[in-house]
């Protein structure tokens, strides 16, 4: 029953998944005016009583969600913001998500080329001591080409961890530059092939592979599209919740099982206390597990209900 | 003579480019087996005591060529694959080249969306306390597509510093995704397109902008043709040296003053002591300076040659 069993890591995150009963990820975003303010009382905007902040508001997210859902993603971006105090502040949140026995994909959308490359890979990929940052996944960016994707890839399998390749983002703008027309299809479609024939070559007996695709729930057409000719690729999905995507737009991210997706919400979970329907809580600790269960219930009207009946 | 004493990114770059008379760029790419023996001795390979060795060892580096070149590169895979320890280690490293004045451009290829891509513009653009980690400026990765640079370029034209956007990397399997041919032209060409209108709506006194582009050495077709297409934007041209890219190569990236490229060299600098033209030198350091002269007379052998007699 734990997803600690399997060395791989598609497995893994498809077992947590079918335990957890829901393919719903939460994103830890911190951004500090949006934080309960009772976090944030007597504290100034110097980075390391901010860092203070964001470790302790995410640590409390952790302790209400774990027994929730199967996994949570550190944004680096929010972290780093606040320099190496922040880095530090990450580091604590990736081992206190671990030791809650929650998957960790840190979303840092990491990609360079060779050796650099490899650096990324050895620093983020693996619990520890396999890597110093212990994680179970990472978002990685394809633009530098298909030989700089190896090394991640390459880690990943030795590691029993995973990588989230970009390839339909959920932003406005990502049709200027994924959605250019080639000779051979979209530019999307073409890295979608190519992530594919790796998540192919590493499948695990869940059917899936340790090569996944990050897929915008903005997109439902795409994400649908890619669903099919990526068979052996699990999504990652962010855009649900604030950014507008519905539980009808992920529903084609799904195989029949329920399974082949993860569906990340931010902002609507961390910051619920400050949505009218939640306002009225006793503590905000209980909007994030009320928003928590509330998308839970919304993804389960979909096909990722099914994992209910596992 | 300073280059402090324009705010503007562009025109910051090309002055200490004609202090100096060099368009080199030193990278500062730490791994820990090449770094000189003598700063290995007895070290552990525990991250607190390689991160330790990072920042002796690129303080020393800094030391020797502060004089000599313009700017400095700090790759941070080599820093974050430590954990937490090495990004104090980067910050350290950032803060001392400021304090040589140099100025100092991160490669860590960052990109997101919207408020995250802001919340890592926020986290490096500017010098402290503009930004936690105070850098001149940042390479930035162009797949979520155009709307995605618009909180780097805002922020760096908001702090005097600047942005560097891959378009075409030096790297063998870089066509395989930025050479495809679209209905536009390829990938890479569109790429620059947007960057050089993004660069010349930010051109200062030099006639260069805030919004640069990355294209390697080892392309040096692609480089010419990408010189004359982008008249506004600064190319950071990395591979010279150690990846292959010669003095000749780089030639085209020069406008005919010897300005608009800054050309970076990493471990053909750096770990110049390994290499059979420098081992015979009294120490390390030594060897560091010799290879810094010695890329710099090459590099004086093409266009960028004319910055002697500025």
């Amino acid at each position: 029953m734990t997803n600690e069993l399997s060395d791989h890591f598609g497995d893994r995150l498809m077992a947590a998944v079918r335990v957890k009963k829901t393919p719903l990820v939460v994103g830890l975003d911190p951004r500090f005016k949006q934080i309960p303010e009772k976090l944030r009382l007597g504290v100034s905007d110097s980075a390391p009583e901010v860092a203070e902040v964001f470790r302790k508001f995410c640590f409390e997210i952790i302790d209400v969600v774990q027994g929730l859902v199967p996994a949570v993603k550190p944004q680096a971006a929010f972290f780093e913001q606040l320099g190496a105090r922040g880095m530090q502040a990450l580091a604590d949140v990736i081992d206190y998500a671990v030791e809650a026995k929650l998957m960790v994909i840190l979303d840092a959308k990491r990609g360079d080329i060779g050796s650099t490359a490899e650096a990324y890979a050895r620093a983020f990929l693996g619990r520890k001591p396999k890597s110093n940052w212990g994680c179970d996944g990472l978002t990685i960016n394809p633009y530098l080409g298909e030989d700089t994707l190896e090394p991640f890839v390459n880690r990943a399998n030795e590691t029993g961890s995973g990588v989230f390749v970009l390839v339909k983002t959920s932003n406005p703008g990502s049709h200027s530059l994924q959605e250019k027309e080639t000779h051979q299809g979209k530019v999307y479609g073409l890295v979608g092939q190519h992530v594919e024939r790796l998540s192919a070559a590493s499948k695990g007996e869940s059917g899936y592979g340790s090569v996944g695709a990050v897929v915008g729930a903005t997109y439902p057409e795409q994400l649908a599209e890619l669903r099919s000719a990526m068979p052996s690729t699990i999504f990652l999905v962010p855009g649900f919740g604030a950014q507008g995507g519905t539980a009808k737009d992920v529903e084609g991210g799904f195989d029949e099982n329920g399974l082949g997706s993860i569906v990340n919400s931010s902002r609507g979970i961390i910051f619920a206390h400050a949505k009218p329907e939640y306002t009225e809580l006793d503590c905000w600790q209980t909007a994030v597990e009320k928003a928590t269960l509330d998308s839970m219930d919304r993804l389960a009207e979909t096909t990722a209900g099914k994992l209910r009946s596992c």
